[in-house]
Parts: structure tokens; C-alpha cells; sequence
């Protein structure tokens, strides 16, 4: 049995989307036991007339929420009895292999840094979402954990990154690039140059920088960045599609037989927002706690939950947080005995 | 007369693009005279025969060229007879209002450092290109001269933004953001942390963070960075595109439904192309030299040149050099008083 821990009180959507999706996940494997966080009475209420296997859910009361706007790391340390701070704790504890939540990003990332804790050999974990590319996914570590880094930071993302592209989406050798401003090697700010000579001696694909342009070519399997570079990329990436589909939408209907065409069209762009959409790629990883932590959009769907709980099952299927903690032991290692 | 420097051997397609587009320009504008920078002989043949204003154009010899690949600072320093050298110290000899190449960036930048060199007052000058918007364009500034950067260089970029948009756009108040991680105030790597505070103390329209979802929405004139997050985001913009567009390109290919829509939108897609087109948005200003330089992009086709010229007699006519100096003069000073 995969234990799964679920905020249910986290998400724009919360309780019920995050609920449904709890019931339709428990339909779809037979070896997941889930832990319902949050006010029991209202997650009762959710469940109350749905089919599901009660042996297989336990509800763990937990009186407080985190709201979106609050101050991240002062909301983790004060609201013991939110429904994040209990799942996260019950994840420290050994008490299941994954917490996921729809919340708060940055009480997430504050939690998992200050309850769920770094994995011993880990200097910073890292936030690491998937994006859609030419090649199917890339990827992208760290989006927004450490807006400050160092670069043997990013050689350690750089090693979670390529073992979760590895053991999750079975990507046998995943190539990883450093986010750069330039091709060639000596390029980049003092970060990524000194960043660079360090992805060179850890044991990855490395195959060099990947400029703005070639992040989404299907080149890159990981790509790396410090979490301020990663963090406006990602946004960006989102302000660029609505940019771009609000143009279109503008030059479709310029006249009546662009008009017509878009008509026509339309089913095209219904499959491509839907191939587009966050809900297919899952959650953002929190990779290099001591235990797995799945941050789910905060307008999750039951199915963006259906998906963060599979990618959690995976997740903890496939030993992610022992690879991590193993693999970057050996990248310890070697560092000590290079210096 | 506006005078007007331009490298007629820079970029993909010189000197022919370069040349043509000069003559479409003396068309256009009667108050102009260039200097056309290169290789004699190579200039003459390809002038051959079209017609134009002789009284208006004169020929300087320059025997070497900057390639795109060359290490950008020892090819300005040695090439000391390239097209681009020669025409950058005719601009810092004052013998024209400002410089124009299509050639390699990486040369432009150090040129206009080494050669050019900083007006007074200036920290670092910076590379400010605009990008298509939902408002019309947004002008980013850095996007590349500068990888590292102090947050007191961040709040003179958002100073000489503000004045070309002013000057050149016409945008009476132009909004400046500053580009970071999350839209409150507290936000932000040490970088943008400190520099938003520069920022409000600046005399510009400072509105606050623009998070990467928000740099194209149309509620910023300017937008803020170091160079090395702003020539990612640039570079990413472009990957973004070609991205959604092939993506769209291969949905509409799926049925003979959506493949009809297609043929009839295809309009639309040429018209939003068109507008998307950097030839239609000129070149790259490098601002806080002593004299102007306009960057235009590699593939620079005739009409881009075209463009780039427009924006260089604009340059010239507003005093945006002059404007830049004085404005930084007065921010330097109330600093110093601050102090």
C-alpha cells in the first residue's frame, strides 16, 4: 500500500474538487491508502453518498487553514493545526510516502523546508514543475525555492532533477541543460559560470546551456536555473500562451472568412489548451525532503488531483526521496575527495 | 540633417538588406544623411544603378568585418578597422547622431562600452529591446549588456527606459515594473529586493512587481531586469512562440474539419505574424552611451532596416542622449544628498 497524504482544505477548488479527485483516484488504484487532511465534518460531508473503499481513507482533523495571501514561513510557524502543517508533519513522521496540496505555493515550499525538512546531504530542496515542450516535458528546477543560490545548488538540482525524469517518466539518460544566456561555455553571470564547471563533474547527461529560446525544443529533458530565474520563466511562459491566443483570437475575427476558418478550427485549439493544461502534467515536485511533497496547481480540478496523486504513487513506488538522498551522498563524496 | 552611422556589412543578409533598406530610407525622409560603413568597393557595386540622393550619402572605407561568433571584446579590440569599429568612433568623434548595425550583439555591447563609451553619470548602459504586448510593446531593459548587476544600475536602467518611451513612444507617464518573483513588495531576490526600493525613490512612474505573467499584459511600458533574467526572458519569448505555434500548426493538421479552418484562418496567421514581426518593432536602442546605437536583429531584412533608421532619426531628434544625461545628473545628485 502507498500511503498518500492529502490537504483537503489547499486550492481555489477545495474541498470538493480535491475530494473527487481523492474518490476517483481511489478507484483507479487498488494498492493507494489516503489520508484526508482538513475539518473532518466538511470532509465527511464531501464523502458522505460517494462509492469509494472506506477501508482504504482515514480522516485526520485538522481545525486551521492556510489562506493564499498569508505570509508564508509566519503562516507555517503559527497554524500548527492547519491542514497543511498536520499533513506535512504526519509526512515527517513516516505516516505516508507523499504529501500533496493545492495551498499556498510558498507556505508549501516554507513547510517543506521547515517541517517536512532538507534530506540529510541536501543543501537546498528545489521546486521543480513540468513543463510542456517540443520533446513532451522538460523539467524545470528550481522554480521559486531559493530565489538566492549558490551554484553547487544547482549541480544538486541538477542531480534531483535528472533522477526524477529518470525513475518517473522514464527517461533513461535525461539530458539537462543550465539556463543561460548564451550557447557557449563561457557565458553566463557569476552564477552560471561557476555553475557550469560543476554540472561538468556530476554524474548526468549534461549536455550544456540552454539559451531562452531552446528551453521548449525538445533538447532538454531538465533544464536548471537559480529559483528567481525559474520562477518569472515559468510565469512567463503562462503570460506568453494568453498573449498569444488573445492574438490570434483577434486575428480570426478581422473578417467573415477568418471567421469561418476559426469556427472550423476551433476543436483544434479545444485539444491543444487541453494538451496545453496543467491538470495532464500534474503538480511541481518538492525535490530533497525528507519525504515526497506535491504541490498541485491552486485551481486544481478532481483530475489535476487525480494526476498529483498518481505522479505521488510513482513517486513513492519508485524510492525517489532514497535515489535522491543515495545519489547525492556519492556526489558529496566525490566533492570532498576532489577538494 | 540627422546624422546617421550605419555598418552596411553587420547581420545575415548585408550588405545587401543593409543597403536597400538605406536607400528606402533617404526616400523616406529627406532630413537624413548616412554614412555607409565598409567595404568600398563591395558598397559601390551594390549602390550601382539604384536611385537616390548622392548628396546625401557618404561612403567610409572600413577593410575588416566582426563575425557572429567571435568573442565579442578582443574582436573590438583588435579589429580596430571593422565596420563596426570605425563606425562606432565616428559616433564618439561626433561625426553622426547615432550608430545602427545589424551585426553580432555581443560586438554591439562591448563596442559601446569600449569604444562608444558611457555618457556621464551613466553606471552601465543597456540593451532595451521591445517586445510585442496586449498594450502595444513594452520596452526591456536589460536584456543582455549587463549579466550581473547592482540594484543601483537596475534603478538608472528604469530611469533611461522611461525616458525613451517618453521621448520616442510617446507615452506621457510610461509605467515601469521591475520584473521579479512575486507581485508585494517584500518579493524578490537580494537584487530586485534592494533595487525596489531604488525604484521608488527614482522620479519615474514606478508601479510595482511584474511577475512573469504580466510582462505582455499591457500594464507596463517598461519592464525592469538585470541583463542576464532579461536576455532569458527575450530568447524564451521567441522559444514560446515557436512552441504554441507548431503546436497549433500540428492540431489543425489532425482532421479534415480543422484542416479547412486552417486554410481559411491563414490569413489571420499572416496578419498576426506580420504584427508579431520584429522588423515591424526595430532594433535593440543600447541607451547610456555617448552616442546613440541601435542594435537591429542578424536577419534584419530591407524593411528592418528601414525601421531601425526611423528609429535612429527619432533618437537623434528627441536629444535622447542629451535627455539621459541630464535626467541621471539629477538622480545621481539627489542620491548623493540622500546619502
Amino acid at each position: 500500500m502507498y500511503k498518500i497524504i492529502i490537504d483537503a482544505m489547499g486550492g481555489d477548488n477545495a474541498p470538493k474538487a480535491i475530494i473527487d479527485g481523492t474518490v476517483a483516484a481511489l478507484h483507479e488504484y487498488e494498492d493507494i491508502f489516503v489520508y484526508l487532511v482538513g475539518k473532518e465534518e466538511v470532509i465527511r460531508e464531501h464523502l458522505a453518498g460517494q462509492n469509494y473503499d472506506k477501508e482504504r481513507v482515514e480522516i485526520v482533523d485538522a481545525r486551521e487553514e492556510i489562506e493564499m495571501a498569508e505570509p508564508p514561513v509566519a503562516a507555517v510557524r503559527t497554524k500548527k493545526d492547519s491542514s497543511m502543517v498536520v499533513g506535512m508533519r504526519m509526512a515527517t513522521e513516516g505516516k505516508g510516502d507523499i504529501f500533496i496540496t493545492a495551498g499556498s505555493t510558498g507556505a508549501a515550499v516554507a513547510g517543506g523546508t521547515l517541517v517536512i525538512r532538507r534530506a540529510p546531504g541536501v543543501l537546498r530542496p528545489a521546486l521543480a514543475p513540468i513543463l510542456p515542450s517540443a520533446g513532451g516535458g522538460v523539467l524545470l528546477i528550481d522554480c521559486g525555492a531559493n530565489v538566492d543560490c549558490k551554484p553547487a545548488y544547482l549541480q544538486q538540482f541538477a542531480v534531483m532533477g535528472s533522477i526524477y525524469m529518470r525513475l518517473i517518466m522514464g527517461i533513461e539518460n535525461p539530458r539537462v541543460g543550465l539556463i543561460n544566456n548564451g550557447a557557449e561555455e563561457e557565458k553566463g553571470n557569476a552564477l552560471t559560470k561557476e555553475a557550469y564547471q560543476l554540472l561538468k563533474q556530476a554524474d548526468i547527461n549534461f549536455v550544456g546551456n540552454a539559451e531562452g529560446r531552446d528551453i521548449l525544443s525538445g533538447d532538454f529533458d531538465v533544464v536548471v536555473a537559480d529559483g528567481f530565474t525559474g520562477n518569472v520563466l515559468m510565469k512567463f511562459m503562462e503570460g506568453c500562451a494568453s498573449f498569444l491566443f488573445a492574438e490570434i483570437k483577434e486575428a480570426m475575427m478581422s473578417t467573415t472568412r477568418t471567421k469561418i476558418g476559426a469556427l472550423l478550427a476551433k476543436p483544434a485549439f479545444t485539444d491543444l489548451k487541453k494538451k496545453l493544461d496543467y491538470t495532464e502534467y500534474g503538480g511541481s515536485l518538492l525535490l530533497g525532503t525528507k519525504a515526497g511533497l506535491i504541490k498541485s496547481h491552486g485551481s486544481s480540478n478532481a483530475k489535476a488531483i487525480v494526476s498529483a496523486i498518481r505522479q505521488g504513487r510513482e513517486f513513492a513506488q519508485m524510492g525517489v526521496v532514497a535515489k535522491i538522498q543515495e545519489e547525492l551522498a556519492k556526489l558529496n563524496e566525490k566533492t570532498v575527495q576532489a577538494e
